[in-house]
């Protein structure tokens, strides 16, 4: 409930994978619909194919969570970005076994390591559409916070149906702002093993420099292998698990593909917001973005110092860093884009004209009065997040983040498992205790008291009818605060340690209310507060589910009237966009080649990293080593390729398939020219990037030695 | 005498003008010798009219100084780039009439206003070969030092004689390093003043962001006028002077370049390095250039710490700071890009080739052996420049360089003129005293001071053999220093004043010995130290000009063999280099494309200076006013466009002529990934930035209603 704790979820989710492209995010039961054009496009599969999950080739894709992946053998083997798969490698590397750094490749299935906790393959067994049953209960009179707990109730009554059977995992998310609800029921595989990953110098290349850009240079694939039990359900780690057998996998191409031929990506894109209201775009990137901008210049500046390199600290934070960073680009590619296209104006336009078409006829009149409320809305709910942007800043220390959803749990443990807030249930405690694990590996208290005090004097600094009167009570900020009143929640809290905190996993209210720590007191002081925020933000959110499908009905039939098929926006489910291998003219007076070459990285190179090619690599191209990966009209083998695929954040690892279904690369970024496409698709800019699968296949053969690996996929040649 | 000295004196000509390109920058006399490839490219005048200055088109293009221009109007009408002409828009501008902001036009002749003082015209009015004389006086006996006295002797009578027509300037700089010597006379004119230039929201659009990259929207342009005494002699700024008639103009073209068309240009290259033997390539890349663009970091942080943004000290340091920016930027592209080519490989294996050639024939036995004094002499001169780095930089000081200089002058003056160092002859006292005067505009005690902190950390954290005892006693820094130790020195020295520096250019030495000022004090007391790392510069330089004739004699018989002709590193002479309007693809992944168009004005401008173009520019061109300037074959009016051409520095403002000699374009920067061509020309990165004649028109007549100027210029369409 609060947008900057999802906003830092955000960080991680685009830290794990950035993108954007032609416009469409089409769900794959769109397909029929869109058939004729993917047939003109070039796809010579049969398009209605597409729309059944799970058959080929949409049954070979996969999600790992934040990542999309696919099947690529009949034993379970799993492709997806090395990215998406490093912070396994990490997980198994040892100053003596650097995996990081010398990558890793399994020599049988013995030899194959445990991915990092939490790991998961999830494999889609069934999708239903479930709108009626999601919105029985939901009657006009109902007051707006009635309507969100009912719908809320009916998708976990849904999931908790579904989920009966034993190792699946289900959701029942809304998609056209709730327009429409489906049920997705996924095979929830737990023992999933790191299988092959190239070195940084490989599959890194080009880091934190390259990061958004073309031309690009990265290796950015990485191999699982999924797991199950003897009897084929899905089961924790254990020795006597076999490889999973899946029904689909993609075959792997090492042949054909060229400028302009047909591409097309499944994936898992995370969110978009191409049908959010003027009001949210224009508080979005005149406020909300070039402010929460400033403030992560600071956040990283004061990390940076108070974990100086080198440190300990440092290594703590170097995940939180990198995303960041990453988050800070994104965003200045956002706001530089969105000022480039005229995002505010264009919006303003686009509503003007939906509106000329809805007044066109006065049976629309209906779709007009639902869209001035909506606005209403938006406008309130900017409003809201704005009031409430260095309030929910300072609640981001670690310790005061645990104590406020530890004491959560211990009220919603008072309800009935059914009764809960999600994320409170039973179905979520693994990750639950995962998370308060975590805190070890990623939090040093001088770095989190640092950053409390940038998050407090931001807040102290703000109107006072901004203020939050538990806070201002809690921490006497009535007349400002000095950094050393913070030291007694450090020095005396025992949430630092991990058992402490798993321990309180199982205490009841009155403990946290009779509790000393500091950081409990605090959260308990601000439990009211925060629940004043998540009713009114529920309030909101429930008011917003009777207006927006009624929105997204008329963009649909508007749409329809111009020959278009609407799509909803991302929702991390399933999605397929299609296209070409497309470099074009992004920027006036350059041109991006659809492809980089083998001998691009010679002359990258600089022997530091990230531009640090293992030396093997460097001799096999300066040999022309190509095997026979080479493309013909290009003289040697391809590295990475752009497309003009519509693409985000949780399409890392996408399959990309050409016009017969195989697998010709792997979706990794986007350029950082097309990140404003997420809220407004602009087609001359927006590029996909992905790693071809021939250099994947070159480094596989020629420089890792991973021949039992190419030998157990199907290569098309 | 001072290598750093030198490479101050080097920020400003690259700050003036940087650049690079197609192997080549020819003399006008070596015309005859490339004809055939001259009309072979497309060339269509006789490529001997080329090789003489005084004709058509040659005869045109005139010196600035650092920057290069050409006539463009019977009544000397001057076009050059607006950075070679900004310090005049500068000079004139005042908080109410701000022409650097809103640009500057003249109404009418009375309205040109005079340029900075030391703004200068050079007219060539004769060039003729004058080795033989130069060497008259030079017998193989004579020890190195003897050399070096008999050839400057022999080029300051040169100069003299010249000089004895009054309004002229003469010099008699080397060729080949020795192998040639020419005189060049040359028209002062000195009554230089200001026409037309556009606001910097379109001469420096992009500023430095844009700096040294493609692609490029700047207009970077600007008219001057030049002026004589009514009976067409050189003479002051005085009302009643009248415009100059040159002997030959440009006409300017508004139509019909297009990409692969010949271009060639002519201008003054400063300074190249493309015969530098390998152990000055190897100390320039290897420790030069990385420690000094290192301090170059600290010095610019030092200063913008001294002088904060909006103080009055940083207006008098923005120059400088942008100087040092640039030549960070420069020296930053220079080191990448030679390790790109892989230079000192690459500089090995071709000595290893000449060698190579010159084992062939036993004839050629005399070049061995002088090449190898050559490179015994190069490592000499890196281990001096080395060893006296740290000394050098501590004697950065402004006031005590002036107090340096000032004590040399009244030295100097007790010889006859003639037998004085160059730079402190009679000719040269108009210079001398302007830069007394700048020292008021450029200098603040507390900046300098800061600075010469910085420097003096440097030098004390230096080997004791490094160390210069002069020094070390004269601010006792046996034991390291404190900076308030300096503090004296500028709460003493009178040298900030500017009558006092301008009154001891009177001075004579006995003065200097007795004064109490503490600048003048270290000035006198560095003084021996100074004439013996001078003297030992001027005995290797001797050596130098003995050995490197039979190098170059070498090099152009080699090159001669395999059809090639050689050309002599810049110096500051009229070069020609000619080619092709090309884009290509400097980078794997990415190609330039060879113009730019108004439309990426637009797309790059964010309202926000640099990207701040006029907002009447925007609405021309979102309007598609391109009245007769667009290329068809663009579908609107081309802004910059790249070629293939050999620059650099100085070659600012060099007129880009067509095949047929009309002016199309003003060189005006090079990219940043062909900078290392000044030492090894690489064809396939080298990249020289033009601003299109139509652009410039275009500017002219829609936006500047410099109509006037248009008239008086030959156009043609």
């Amino acid at each position: 409930m609060k947008h900057f704790i999802r906003a830092a979820g955000g960080v991680a989710a685009l830290a794990v994978a950035p993108a954007v492209a032609k416009e469409g995010m089409f769900t794959p039961e769109q397909a029929p619909e869109i058939a004729s054009e993917l047939r003109k496009a070039g796809l010579r599969l049969d398009p209605r194919a597409l729309s059944d999950l799970t058959d080929f080739p949409m049954g070979a894709v996969i999600s790992l969570g934040g990542c999309t992946a696919s099947f690529v053998s009949g034993t379970g083997l799993v492709v997806t970005n090395h990215h998406c798969a490093r912070g396994s490698v990490q997980f198994n590397s040892t100053p003596e076994d650097n995996y990081l750094e010398d990558g890793f490749l399994a020599d049988d299935l013995g030899g194959e390591l445990p991915a990092a906790p939490g790991s998961r393959v999830f494999v889609t067994v069934d999708v239903a559409d479930v709108t009626d049953r999601v919105l029985a209960g939901v009657t006009e009179e109902m007051s707006p916070r009635a309507r969100y707990q009912a719908i809320e109730d009916a998708q976990k009554a849904l999931v908790k149906e579904c989920e009966a059977d034993p190792g699946h995992r289900c959701q029942a998310p809304a998609f056209f702002g709730g327009l429409q609800y489906k049920l997705i029921k996924r095979l929830e595989i737990r023992d999933v093993r790191l299988v092959y990953a190239p070195g940084d110098n490989v599959g890194k290349y080009g880091g934190d420099i390259d990061n958004w850009l073309w031309p690009r240079h990265t290796g950015d694939f990485a191999f699982y292998r999924a797991y199950v039990a003897p009897d084929g359900s899905a089961a924790d780690f254990a020795e006597e698990n076999v490889p999973y057998k899946p029904q689909h996998v993609l075959k792997v191409s090492a042949a054909g593909l060229d400028d302009g031929d047909f591409v097309m990506a499944a994936g898992y894109p995370g969110s978009t917001s191409r049908y959010a209201r003027l009001a949210e775009v224009a508080y979005t990137f005149d406020w909300l973005y070039p402010t929460f901008r400033a403030l992560m210049t600071e956040w990283i500046a004061t990390i940076e110092e108070a974990a100086p390199d080198g440190s300990d600290a440092r290594i703590k934070y170097e995940s939180l860093l990198a995303g960041l960073n990453n988050y800070s680009k994104n965003l200045g590619g956002q706001i530089e884009g969105a000022r480039r296209v005229g995002l505010v104006d264009r919006r303003r336009e686009r509503e003007a004209a939906l509106n000329a078409w809805i007044a066109e006829d006065a049976k629309r009149a209906g779709y007009a009065a639902a869209i001035a409320d909506l606005d209403a809305l938006s406008e309130e709910t900017a409003a809201a997040q704005k009031r409430d942007f260095a309030y929910n800043n300072v609640t981001r220390p670690q310790l005061l983040g645990a104590a406020q959803r530890l004491y959560r749990l211990s009220l919603e443990r008072q309800k009935p498992d059914d009764a809960r807030e999600p994320g409170f249930q039973e179905r979520d405690m693994t990750f639950f205790a995962e998370s308060m694990r975590r805190i070890d590996r990623r939090y040093d208290a001088a770095v989190d008291k640092a950053v409390w005090v940038l998050f407090l004097n931001d807040y102290v600094s703000q109107p006072s009818e901004q203020r939050v009167p538990a806070l201002d009570a809690a921490l006497s900020l009535a007349d400002g605060f000095a950094p050393s009143d913070l030291d007694r929640f450090y020095d005396e809290t025992a949430l630092g340690d991990v058992d402490a905190r798993l321990a309180l996993m199982e205490a009841a209210p009155d403990a946290f209310r009779a509790s000393d720590d500091p950081f409990i007191k605090l959260a308990v002081a601000l439990h009211e507060t925060e629940m004043r925020i998540e009713e009114e933000a529920k309030s909101r959110e429930g008011r917003r589910s009777a207006l927006e499908p009624q929105y997204m009905e008329a963009i649909i039939a508007w749409r329809k009237s111009q020959g278009d098929t609407a799509y909803p926006d991302a929702n991390s489910t399933l999605r397929i966009t299609f296209g070409n291998v497309f470099g074009g003219s992004p920027k006036d007076g350059l041109i991006y080649e659809p492809f980089t070459r083998l001998e691009g990285i010679l002359e990258k190179d600089t022997g530091e990293e990230p531009f640090n090619a293992p030396k093997r690599q460097l001799e096999l191209i300066d040999a022309k080593d190509y095997g026979p990966y080479a493309l013909r009209s290009l003289g040697t083998v391809p590295v990475n390729f752009l497309s003009d695929l519509d693409s985000t954040g949780g399409n890392s690892g996408s399959a990309t398939l050409n016009a017969r279904g195989e697998l010709v690369g792997l979706l990794f970024d986007g350029t950082i020219e097309s990140v404003n496409s997420d809220w407004d698709f602009d087609p001359r800019t927006t590029r996909t990037i992905h790693v071809d699968t021939r250099y994947m296949l070159w480094v596989m053969e020629k420089l890792d030695g991973a021949a039992r690996l190419i030998d157990e996929m199907q290569v098309v040649r």
